[in-house]
């Protein structure tokens, strides 16, 4: 591999893993920029071919990307695998290095497999971005959790940030823990027996609802119904009940404290309807701040 | 609500019904302008984010969108439900305020659930242009429609249009029946009794065909095979013995009558094969509409 | 027919069967300039809008026609039957229709029935251009071999290319016979029985793999598993034995010869996994080839 090659691949971004505190603090910045900028059209990366490869369905992070990578005035490209080749066999990789062939600049790629990105980001010459991996990572979602939280409580560093729900599955919670962790916050879990990541014991600890909804941040999982097998699930209404952010529970928080989701919620299920457009609620804040977050990794992988 | 959020909400389209004259002529008279404007291309909603958010499926009108959307220079945004996490059971009221949150300026919007739309509508702060809500309204249909009809015949004022066929279960005759009813024109309709709206007896009588055929304007509905119960659906022969415009019925039309349908045609159920392209049909005409016609409902949107 | 509607139908570009060395020579020279052209971006096609109408499903030919027509400037509007109308029983036709109407410039289309384009092409006025029809053609991925060809061994007219695999029910080996025959090649066919086509062969003889894979192009075709009756499709294995491109084989190749095939590959079944990258393969080549060719159909289309 040539000197070139590593520079590019270098604008990758697969994870926050390993990701040091000064270099998330600079793409926290520069969502700064972008979110106050009053033109909503930049020419930042005008001719550039920016493809966005969903090899799993998503509205709100394919939408998000596509606006920011609008306002960046790139060419998008939309891909999903339901309506691809995928389907007649070709293999993800494949897929990837053809449409490099074709002249994209760079893309952005959601897919199921766990293990399969870095392999692929390692023999291509455009930078990639992870828009979310199986229950890897999903770094920009953490990114832009990382940006409301500091423009909530003006530094990061020292608060306390509950980890809600299903963690074994969640890419999610595996992002933000990392970037919390780099930060200086600290990070507790709470999840029920079977939706815990044996993996992740020695990073976070566990902890009781009645300790997790006293955090400076709670943070609630979707409940992935869809991954879980029937027998092992509860009803929707024993999660409620057992792991809901209901509006009982609500009561109980700090005075300062707010909730967090990144959506779509399961309203009465894991979060009560009630509280989704709370005062204390940050969840269409973090969208909001999803679409500058995502200009700033986009800017960081192709500038 | 406080008074720039009713001004921005005025700015929806929900619907014909109530709507009066002459906001109606103000919009044909914008389209006429589009109709002939040379350029392709203009830059009247340049910087402006359309998202196109169809939670029903649709070739026509979203193209037809999109076509008028690029022509104003918007950049567009398609969303369809098939590809969202609609299907992971996030509400369509989530979606809609997801996407406002990433900073589109507005949004067309298609749905099945009736009465929904309005209280979406109330609830964000961007305009909205309804694409279709079930069987309620399809309010750029009915204004090609009565585009189409004033090009034809100078005034739409003391005009008969016959709305022939599945009355119940259309949007588009609801459209028609308020739009044309506003503009001074004479309604009936004409379709089998499992077709029928007890609720708009009130403001158009049946018919029987052999009068509904001698109106000035004959507008079949696509037969909804998808929206009938297997019993009540009579076989597409006997409809088209009972309901259809044939050539003999065709016959019988006055000289100067024309046809219309807001398609796509079942050819050979509601409308005999050899008058889609005949030169009575305005049809395709219909469709040459529509863009200038969504081009100044968009600009009365954004403007 | 008038004059100008003819002129406007020669712009169609529907299949190679009849066209002439002089005019593929000036599309391969044309891809030749767009090909080496520094800037990414022109403004050829400005203000034209093209819609890619997929009625069969695609991910690398549609995104290479889209990557070509954003490089030119063009709008562009996707259509893919899945999300459709067409599901609503439109005929293929009028939504064709339906898009003219709506103001398009011109279309790219693939389809599955055979027979129907040349009949719909007739009937519009605007330029299509065949993405695909059945197995009848595929001109613009033989044009994308012709230039990889001929960049490789600086003339076509001379060489022996093998067509090896499911010849019956491929668009691609139609697409390249007449295509190479009229530039001089010769070509040879290498099927099992089930996979021949009868009707080809009085214009490239069937051989065997031994002498196969002695040509000085061996393109393989792939296998497409979706069109064969279980009983009739031999097992992966015994395919991969008898017809597959082996490292063994390969290792009989002439050191001049190349490697092509239209993708995507089944890795293992007709190409071994080593050989798709391998030094001699011109896969990826050939869809980095596949967006000046397109430019310069796009360009002969609507110039």
């Amino acid at each position: 591999m040539n000197r070139e090659a590593t520079l590019v691949k270098s604008r990758h971004l697969l994870g926050l893993k390993g990701m040091g505190k000064e270099e998330i603090v600079s793409i926290l910045n520069r969502a700064g920029y972008w979110e106050l900028v009053p033109d909503k059209l930049s020419d930042r990366l005008k001719g550039k071919f920016v493809a966005n490869m969903f090899f799993e369905n998503s509205t709100r992070t394919r939408f998000s990307f596509e606006v920011a990578e609008k306002r960046l005035g790139a060419e998008v490209l939309n891909f999903a695998a339901a309506v691809s080749s995928v389907q007649k066999g070709e293999s993800i990789y494949d897929t990837v290095r053809t449409l490099e062939s074709m002249g994209i600049d760079g893309g952005v790629i959601r897919l199921k497999p766990i293990g399969m990105l870095p392999e692929i980001a390692a023999r291509v010459n455009v930078p990639l971005i992870n828009a979310g991996d199986g229950n890897n990572e999903h770094p920009t979602q953490a990114l832009l959790d990382l940006y409301t939280m500091r423009k909530h409580f003006g530094e990061i560093k020292g608060l306390t940030v509950s980890i809600i729900g299903d963690v074994k599955h969640s890419r999610v919670a595996r992002s933000n823990l990392w970037g919390l962790t780099a930060m200086g916050a600290k990070v507790v879990f709470c999840a029920p027996e079977e939706m815990r990541a044996p993996e992740l014991a020695d990073f976070a600890p566990y902890v009781d609802m009645e300790e997790a909804i006293r955090a400076d941040v709670v943070m609630m999982l979707r409940v992935q119904l869809e991954r879980h097998d029937r027998g092992l699930l509860q009803s929707a209404e024993a999660y409620r009940a057992a792991y809901g952010l209901t509006v009982e529970r609500e009561a109980k928080m700090a005075d300062h404290a707010i909730i967090m989701h990144p959506a779509p919620v399961n309203r009465g299920v894991e979060i009560d309807d009630e509280l989704v457009e709370h005062p204390r609620s940050k969840i269409f804040a973090q969208m909001r701040h999803g679409v500058p977050i995502r200009m700033a990794v986009l800017e960081r992988a192709f500038g």
